[in-house]
């Protein structure tokens, strides 16, 4: 029976699923936390405080996790090592290191092991701000027509960014770094000895397009002489799509791994991007929901439009021949976390406590009896900027219908639909440019709510589909796995062969009620002429800020 | 040492204080709280249950109380009885009984005991709302001049709402009332045998006008012609300014309260409208803010004008002679309960527990931490509608600027911010119609909370004077008893002597801090913006109201 490996690389811990490549079905499934976890505070054996807004992670801790990993699965189903064709990698992104010629990752160079820009820099490191802030007034400037496809502005989480923070604060080491890469790219890289970038990592995040390239040294050497070659010199190596085969496994990791060298590693993908193909969804037109403490939504197509106030459009971004769409709300769960935290009064913590369920429960299953309109308010939610469609940091929440009869399910319920609304303008959005979804499929966390769901569905009056792996990215990374060995090894030829064959059905449907429409209706009327207000024609978020 | 009484008749309790007409030393204070209390779910000595939004009292629980408290005081001091000049009554309004034509409640009657409109309505009884909006229209559209001078709106607190009430569903009821009048006048009648009606209720509740009277006969028959006679008929009794002599004591009510025959009663006034008196002001110039759950605001002049957005202008409505203004902003310590109630988090309540203190305690003093704008919030403290200027019941709260970041201190100095520059609005629409205050001086509650009132100073700009009396209300009463006495007594000959010599000086006094002065501008600015979007220019709030 063949089976592959999927490696999902995640911010506190990496994730091994072994899956029958005919069935989709899971075999097992194994966690393994990081030693060090996130790394924000000091670096592992110093004392010294790392400044704010850093966050980097330890490779030991990736290979030492895929390791045990691996064994994990092994050791818990009863497969034979020589029945594994294929291993896929997904991974955090962008989370990159800098490398010496070998790929070995500076951190571990005893003279760099207290040098904090020597380590790898986790997705949500986000002291480079000004470096982003930098790199998009310059490309604003010069009128660079990337920008366009990142929605006019690039984040700090992202390659060059962090890449030029190493140039800037750490000369040496950015010298002495031959390579600066994706987590996902290192780890193919050393498993079989061959380093190639996932074009997926580098177009939503390393502003890589299959066409054009990367930015010119131009307007690299405008922004800074010293990175003027950071392209050419230090990002080398082919950009293929993920799932691409990298190679086999080396000897060296067939024996750590207890697996055949004949085992083939595809070239990852990002962690969000995988879950696409591990919700079923291998073809132009679905609209997909990551649903978690914010919500990243993805779509492909085969064409490539610009879509106003949607951030990254990328050439094999997720499935081959296809353009994959990403945007995004900045916070959604979120938004709910600091609801239970910092205005749920002590009686929704009572009522939780007393009922042996939490905050969440409690106040979903009360917000769930109010009708739409009910509460007599409307969010908007913003509570931590807003990313499509105005990619605007400095905006904020609000909200407004506020009485003395206002209940914290009111607030909940109300908080829930604003951020509902807020996909609604993405995915109306999308439709606008004449890329409307044809179906919506949410995953993540949240995805799991049911008093969420049909809010999403009413809302949107739409049909809304929860996917059917409850470990959507890993199954896409071992989905990739399958590919990469190719069908006549026992994998499949194609991701959508894979995506056809191993993803399970749909957990749940929502369809949305008919007599929701009409107040959903209003209350979207109503939120669309405060995103107006105060996203684009008014600018009182933006100066409470700068009075902060 | 001529002595004089104040009766504050409360909403749950009456207080008298004794006071020294020549120096306003307090020589005693007693409470009295009424054994029915506020009659809200059923009769005495029935269990069926009133209609939402009803609010009685029992008119013999004011003579008990008045009785014991009366006795309170002089037990509680050495003063002789025959030291007594004077006794001045205050009332909260529109609290209206009827009556038959010897003053007898008619609720006192065996077979209308178990009517609810035989009763006192208390003003807070709500019930009429619908009769008040049908006299706001009727005037309206009959272009009524006297609709101009409350703003437009009737409120169903006021005498002719309730007493149409009475009228369209118990009009056995409605016939057999001699009298509808005030608590505070049927009071006085009853110490005095003397009908007069208080010209501060009349004209605050009443519709009434010292040179116009009250509205036509004609407008009454188009409302209702069963009501047409009611002014005619049954608000007889000369309207006199508050604290005019009505008369001395029956022998009666002489006996009853141990009290020489010759004290002189003063006619009645607002609860409210006392205060002022009572916080040192006699004369035209300061705005006085008596601030508790809502705010009520308290002027006069000698001119008379029709201020936009601010309800209510009475001549002799506090004091003879000036034109008394009112405006109001309907919650304000209101608006800090609900949030202790609905949205601050369990960590609060910990905290207070903890420390023995109260949630606003705890709340006031970790927002006195923060500077101005520190919050990057601004909110619209319409949370029970606003009253001025804007005169919308239909209006709610907004909060706009909330983040990740946002902490319960954030919110609630928000909150108290907002009712701050709700004042100054009011403040400076005094100021645009040639009425600029002179001084600031505030009461109640609130105005013991330094953080608070360093806000209220801070926002407007300006010095703010807290009054030195914590009964202000029964100081003024007991004021105006004085100058019912006259000066040949051992009283006043006029309010402005009374309260010269009987006001103590404020208990403290508030600076604005230069440093907040431009940022409370810049988030004034923004609350006037906010005010304009959603109070006149659009209608958001109407809508999500009209969709609850």
């Amino acid at each position: 029976m063949p089976l592959t490996i999927g490696l999902d690389f995640g911010t506190e811990s990496v994730r091994a699923i072994l899956v029958d490549t005919r069935t989709g079905a899971v075999r097992a499934t194994a966690v393994e936390r990081y030693a060090d976890g996130v790394i924000d505070r000091t670096l592992p054996g110093s004392t010294d405080p790392l400044p704010s807004e850093w966050a980097l992670q330890n490779p030991a801790d990736w290979l030492t996790g895929l390791e045990r990993a691996v064994a994990g699965v092994l050791r818990a189903s009863d497969a034979a090592p020589a029945e594994i064709v294929g291993l896929g990698i997904d991974f955090t992104s962008c989370t990159v290191l800098p490398t010496d010629a070998a790929g070995r990752p500076l951190c571990g160079y005893g003279d760099l092991a207290g040098v904090p820009h020597a380590w790898p820099k986790l997705w949500k490191h986000h002291a480079a701000q000004p470096h982003a802030d930098r790199v998009t007034a310059a490309a604003a400037r010069r009128g660079e027509p990337w920008l366009a496809r990142y929605g006019g502005r690039i984040s700090s989480e992202w390659m060059l960014p962090k890449a030029w923070q190493i140039a800037e604060e750490a000369p040496a080491v950015y010298r002495r770094a031959a390579h600066v890469l994706e987590g996902g790219d290192w780890v193919a890289w050393q498993l079989t000895g061959v380093l190639t970038r996932n074009a997926c990592g580098a177009g939503y995040k390393g502003l890589w397009h299959k066409s054009d390239g990367y930015p010119s040294r131009t307007f690299l050497a405008a922004l800074d002489p010293a990175l003027a070659g950071f392209y050419e010199e230090k990002a080398t190596g082919p950009v293929v799509p993920p799932g691409r085969r990298v190679g086999r496994l080396t000897s060296a990791w067939a024996g750590r791994l207890g697996l055949p060298q004949q085992v083939v590693v595809g070239a990852a993908i990002i962690d969000a991007h995988a879950a696409v193909l591990g919700a079923g969804i291998a073809d132009a037109g679905p609209l997909f929901l990551i649903m978690g403490t914010s919500t990243c939504h993805l779509m492909m197509s085969p064409r490539e439009a610009l879509v106003p106030g949607i951030a990254g459009v990328v050439e094999d971004g997720i499935a081959p021949g296809l353009h994959g769409y990403e945007a995004g709300q900045a916070a959604v769960g979120d938004i709910l976390g600091w609801y239970v935290q910092e205005a749920a009064p002590a009686a929704v913590r009572d009522e939780a406590a007393g009922s042996g369920r939490s905050a969440h429960d409690v106040l979903s299953e009360q917000a769930a009896r109010l009708a739409p309109g009910e509460s007599g308010l409307v969010a908007l939610d913003w509570w931590n900027g807003n990313r499509c469609t105005l990619m605007n940091a400095d905006l904020s929440g609000l909200i407004v219908g506020l009485t003395l009869g206002t209940r914290p399910a009111h607030v909940y319920r109300a908080l829930v639909e604003a951020t509902a609304f807020g996909t609604r303008v993405i995915a109306e959005a999308f439709g606008e440019a004449g890329l409307a979804p044809t179906r919506l499929v949410a995953g993540g966390g949240l995805a799991q709510n049911p008093f969420v769901m049909q809010i999403y569905a009413d809302v949107c009056g739409r049909r809304l589909e929860v996917a059917g792996s409850p470990q959507a990215s890993a199954l896409g990374a071992a989905m990739l796995g399958a590919v990469a060995a190719r069908a006549a090894a026992g994998g499949h030829d194609c991701v959508s062969d894979a995506v056809r064959h191993m993803a399970p059905p749909a957990a749940r449907v929502y369809e949305p009620l008919a007599e929701h429409r009409r107040p959903y209706d209003e209350l979207y009327t109503i939120y669309r002429e405060l995103y107006d207000v105060f996203g684009r024609r008014g600018d009182v978020m933006q100066r409470l800020r700068a009075l902060r």
